[in-house]
């Protein structure tokens, strides 16, 4: 049989009390997100506290303290005489193949892209090289800003080739994915794209871009679009707002 | 020919310049961060600002600004009397195939997991509902700290079935991926996961376990593993260290 506690170790307790319960917190956080993220709360309201914590077998300080993180996470927030009440959608990107925003959205509403850079630049040795160009050639720069139903989804900045970037400065860039534009000049299918993903904290320009507060958590995708052939014609920065964006796909044990 | 601006339009076109840095500089700090992330700089040391400056055909100013984005994000910092110098290294995490952790980065060195937590609990209703059993059924819960070479990379939690999970119990979960355990248990290899990629920033809690900033930017996973005859034996929810993770693969047009 233990001990009883001494008081020197009573400190010791009430640390680990408090750190199991910041646990349980994140877990319960974890599995609310989810349910927010899935639809779960279609009227857009969470239940009650007390029932929260029946269905979750969680204290009522656990599941306050979960409902705090998520409204760190500014995914709730909390209305007088209402509730805890869901302030926040993320969209769902595909991860299963290559596809350009407004074809992955297109259930979700309507992209619109504002245009804040196009023209010639001189490519640094680094894009020259991922689009297998000799350095110090000309590529088409395009930086845009891209909105689901008029909310700010990413900053995306594209490097292409002259020969394939120079037909799109006479499209509807505002309006249309440049994959789209990209097959429809080519007259064929995309190949692939190899991707890269991360999160990061948004300095200060690029979250005055994006509406989000300074160090706002973004998704960062880099990605390098071939055609079928497997030439590069398209390398892209995209930084996702980590609020408004999740990726999602399949994964296979074996390939 | 435009007219000479007028005084009034003069802190209108210095904004504009000012803007036009900001853009540029975060344009340049992707460059930088891919040629850092790709081993570009062997030596782990930037090139001197002027030469950045020449080979990018940028401003110094516009270099000085990218590199404070760099340090910004705990990439590079700055050395006395040596200069600019890589300081953190993002390990590639697979994104083609499903892959523990251990297996995925088995080049980069050793994964030990510290468990923090393991012991059947009640399932709370999401979690029965995915791993398709009844409610308040016993499930077994994990929580590791993973780290790759003492590092620490993610904080996991994983839900399994008791059948499936309760004879983990007496394995080797501090050296071993959960799934290679899950593996030589069933003596089948895995199917397939559903994935959810996020970035979200750190809450304090979470932080404090990964040894991260408050805030900082996590890639946050959500992960559903099953067998190879379609049954969910594992529901995951992993935090990755942004600073420290990044996620590549390859994406096909057509499918």
């Amino acid at each position: 049989m233990p001990a009883e506690p001494t008081p020197a170790a009573l400190p010791v307790a009430a640390a680990r009390r408090r750190r199991l319960r910041a646990d349980r917190a994140r877990q319960l956080a974890d599995l609310l997100r989810h349910q927010i993220l899935a639809g779960g709360f279609p009227s857009g309201v969470l239940p009650l506290e007390d029932a929260i914590a029946a269905d979750y077998r969680a204290s009522r300080n656990t599941v306050r303290q979960a409902l705090d993180l998520l409204r760190g996470e500014r995914l709730v927030d909390r209305q007088p005489g209402v509730g805890t009440v869901v302030v926040c959608v993320k969209y769902p990107h595909g991860l299963d193949r290559l596809q350009g925003l407004a074809e992955t959205l297109h259930e979700h509403g309507r992209v619109t892209n504002e245009v804040r850079t196009v023209g010639p630049v001189t490519a640094p040795g680094p894009v020259a090289h991922r689009l297998g160009l000799p350095e110090h050639t000309d590529v088409l720069c395009i930086e845009r800003l891209r909105r689901l139903n008029g909310l700010p989804l990413s900053l995306d900045l594209s490097y292409l080739p002259m020969d394939v970037g120079g037909e799109l400065l006479g499209c509807d860039l505002e309006n249309t994915d440049v994959f789209r534009l990209l097959e429809s000049l080519t007259g064929a299918p995309l190949g692939h794209a190899e991707i890269t993903l991360e999160a990061v904290n948004a300095d200060a320009h690029s979250a005055a871009v994006l509406q989000a507060p300074r160090g706002a958590a973004v998704l960062m995708l880099e990605r390098l679009t071939c055609l079928s052939d497997g030439r590069p014609v398209d390398l892209e920065f995209i930084r996702f707002r980590g609020d408004r964006i999740t990726m999602s796909g399949l994964l296979h044990r074996s390939v």
